[in-house]
């Protein structure tokens, strides 16, 4: 019998969230209101979200306390465990050790939650009564919902209209989960209702989705608030939890990987687990950290730095980050959850400053990797996991190539168990490769010519 | 920060199975040969099972070696966590503890592992290349075909073709481990041609697919053999380290419960958590165990005990068991899993001594319950563990009327992401209660005429 998990007990949960603000070798530039183009203060961010949460965004102490009654939620099932893949590692043949964190034993099957609970409770102790958000494919609205069912907030998702047809199942989540899930765009707001009006059969956007969801929070007034579930600071800090964790898990076992990986969309997961990781290396510490993107939205691997917009309807502040330009429509891919143009502007500036990497995968070789990942360690992994593997098995390669050992962490982000269609179409032989052509770029760059120089 | 977990590390994973035939104060009645009337041998199982589980089927070794390779597979997700579900609790307002053994964390998502890894493990070791097996909603199928893609057998899923249709989440999970799920009837077998050649529309039953998959098992020959997911003996065995984890956790907490509830369909899940607090009980501790059923199908409520087959097409042996009648059909609920006309002789058997109770749910009621735990723990239930939940609810009723306090602990056999169409129908009020007409209890009397007695 060889071991195979690291088990942290409730008592051994981290008490605090990492802010690598307070770490930052350079600091970042700000996100700058678009009329003005001066740095955006609390203050205009007010109506948007619960001042604890813009005080969290702007925060620059290192270390931030975890209220106990969200520990408490966190306990549902966390400490996730760690766990070494023996059965995958024999597959490939390579002198690498593989360690994931998994994060799909949540009640959503994904790291959602870890900051959907945290948003619910501030929100609650702020006095917000209702939370709006989008969703794309579905993963964020469902843990929103389970969240605000946890803390008796009313929940409103407004659900890209294509994802709704297409992929039922998130939804009913969301409504088991008391949530109100509304096609988007609606008639429900005014950014809806025009989009409707040009064309009755939009599809949908995520940029549609999110000005739908922010006009709905502000047009609630004084009880209501708009949730965002990646990008943003506080979000990508609330995810620290999960590298916290792992940092405690190996440290048991004594064992420091080389390689830290996570797949990347927003950035939100991917920060989670390596942040912690980038602090060690801050400090000196040698190792390799890379977000693993999808070859058909290359954000941190073609896109330029730049500001740019969140959302396509331009209702966010201009954000500095990597990015293919907020007009860019990324293709169809199944890891609905990796289809974002931009990328957290944490993520973008450690990317500059070299403290991370990224590295591209096509849909079909990630889908390759999930296969194989389900056939010898079990567990079907989410589309935008397959990101992630595919880059430990490139990393595997890499090892063979060079005869050097070496062990390797990644984030296991979710479960496939809602994402089996996609399975379906790979094992049909439905999935085609994608490479993003150069005009793509150019447009990007077009996208934001004439917007302010980070 | 309230505990809410009891978790065991790797080492701690009990390394036998329990069987409860080495305590049974009453010996159980054989299965017997419907040609002979006689008792069903070793010899007679030969062409269907493995020796080495026909072995253990037959067995009266109180404890069973768990060999290294099925801990190490095991090892992939157990041992699962014991909890606490304070916030239920909480909710239900009564003098009540309640502890929940979590199954929903297996790569397949139920208990249904626990025994799909062990059998494709021994046979694996007798030789076998090829296992066939049927399966209702897909719980089984893909639990077995997962285990043969770890062990590098074949394995073939006779799936009951109206669930192949309208649940299509289950077959891709066997396709993504690499099995081969075929909608019965199919024109792969002779039983399978004959219901088409009469009835070409035939949603097929479970009936028809246990003999499908028994007939080309043995029709695959020599390196060939049929698998069953529930109710025998072994099958029961297996599940026992659900119950064996539970106590060991429940001590490091110095709790025992005064209540331990399962639901049942085949029996399987409920002797798994069941069978070593029966052993206590036996040994003179006191507490109540209570398998939850049905309304639709309340075999261990309403139906006689007596030998009846365990499938449609009269192809296994005579068992002594609670049982509806071989050609009953349940009504058809969303709880696929406990729509079965029997009940595990050694559940059967216990339920006679007194050693058990049972319980039956409407299948309204129990969606309630489920709707209530995921809006509280979170994890949104498989319409089986409903039925656990409707009987905590009403203990916990019963614990407030009366003033006194219990600790109960259940068995969440499986989580519900891919049984969310049923919380849809529920919240969209098209369920109705139901409740099994008398006539259909004489219908079964009929049946079983004529049958020996146990």
């Amino acid at each position: 019998m060889e071991q195979q998990k690291v088990v942290l007990a409730d008592q051994e949960i981290p008490r605090q969230w990492y802010n690598i603000q307070a770490d930052l070798p350079k600091p970042m530039s700000p996100p700058l209101h678009p009329g003005t183009g001066k740095p955006v203060g609390p203050g205009d961010l007010a109506p948007i979200f619960p001042m604890n949460l813009i005080e969290q965004e702007v925060s620059q102490e290192r270390w931030i306390d975890i209220p106990g009654e969200i520990l408490d939620k966190y306990l549902l099932w966390r400490p996730s465990p760690l766990c070494r893949a023996r059965n995958f590692e024999k597959l490939l043949d390579a002198p690498v050790k593989i360690y994931y964190k998994y994060e799909g034993s949540s009640p959503a099957g994904s790291h959602k939650p870890n900051t959907a609970i945290p948003q619910a409770y501030y929100n609650k102790a702020f006095g917000v009564k209702r939370i709006s958000t989008e969703t794309g494919a579905g993963q964020w609205g469902s843990a929103l919902s389970m969240a605000c069912a946890m803390f008796g907030l009313e929940c409103r998702v407004f659900m890209v209209r294509v994802s709704y047809d297409q992929k039922p199942y998130r939804r009913m989540m969301m409504n088991t989960w008391g949530a109100e899930c509304i096609p988007s765009p609606s008639n429900r707001t005014a950014a809806g209702r025009q989009v409707l009006a040009e064309h009755p059969d939009s599809p949908g956007s995520l940029g549609i989705a999110i000005s739908e969801a922010v006009e709905d929070a502000v047009a609630g007034g004084e009880f209501s608030r708009y949730s965002l579930g990646s990008v943003l600071n506080h979000v990508c800090m609330h995810q620290t939890i999960i590298g916290l964790e792992a940092q405690k898990q190996l440290e048991k076992i004594d064992v420091y990987p080389d390689v830290v990986i996570g797949c990347a969309g927003g950035g939100s997961n991917f920060a989670g687990i390596s942040l912690p990781f980038v602090r060690d290396k801050i400090h000196g510490k040698s190792l390799r950290i890379i977000g693993a993107e999808p070859a058909s939205c290359p954000t941190m691997t073609r896109g330029p730095f730049a500001y740019d917009f969140g959302d396509l309807a331009k209702m966010t502040p201009l954000l500095p980050m990597y990015t293919l330009g907020h007009d860019y429509v990324p293709a169809p891919i199944h890891a609905g959850g990796l289809r974002y143009h931009g990328m957290a502007p944490i993520i973008s500036h450690l990317l500059r400053l070299g403290l991370l990497e990224a590295a591209s995968y096509d849909q079909l070789e990630t889908f390759d990797a999930g296969v194989k990942w389900a056939r010898t360690e079990g567990i079907i992994p989410a589309p935008e996991t397959n990101h992630a593997i595919a880059a430990v098995v490139a990393e595997a390669r890499r090892a063979k190539e060079e005869g050097k050992e070496r062990t390797i962490l990644f984030n296991f982000s979710g479960h496939g168990m809602v994402d089996l269609a996609a399975y379906d179409a790979y094992l049909a032989g439905k999935l085609v490769p994608y490479q993003l052509p150069d005009e793509e770029i150019q447009r990007a760059l077009k996208a934001i010519a004439g917007f302010p120089k980070p």
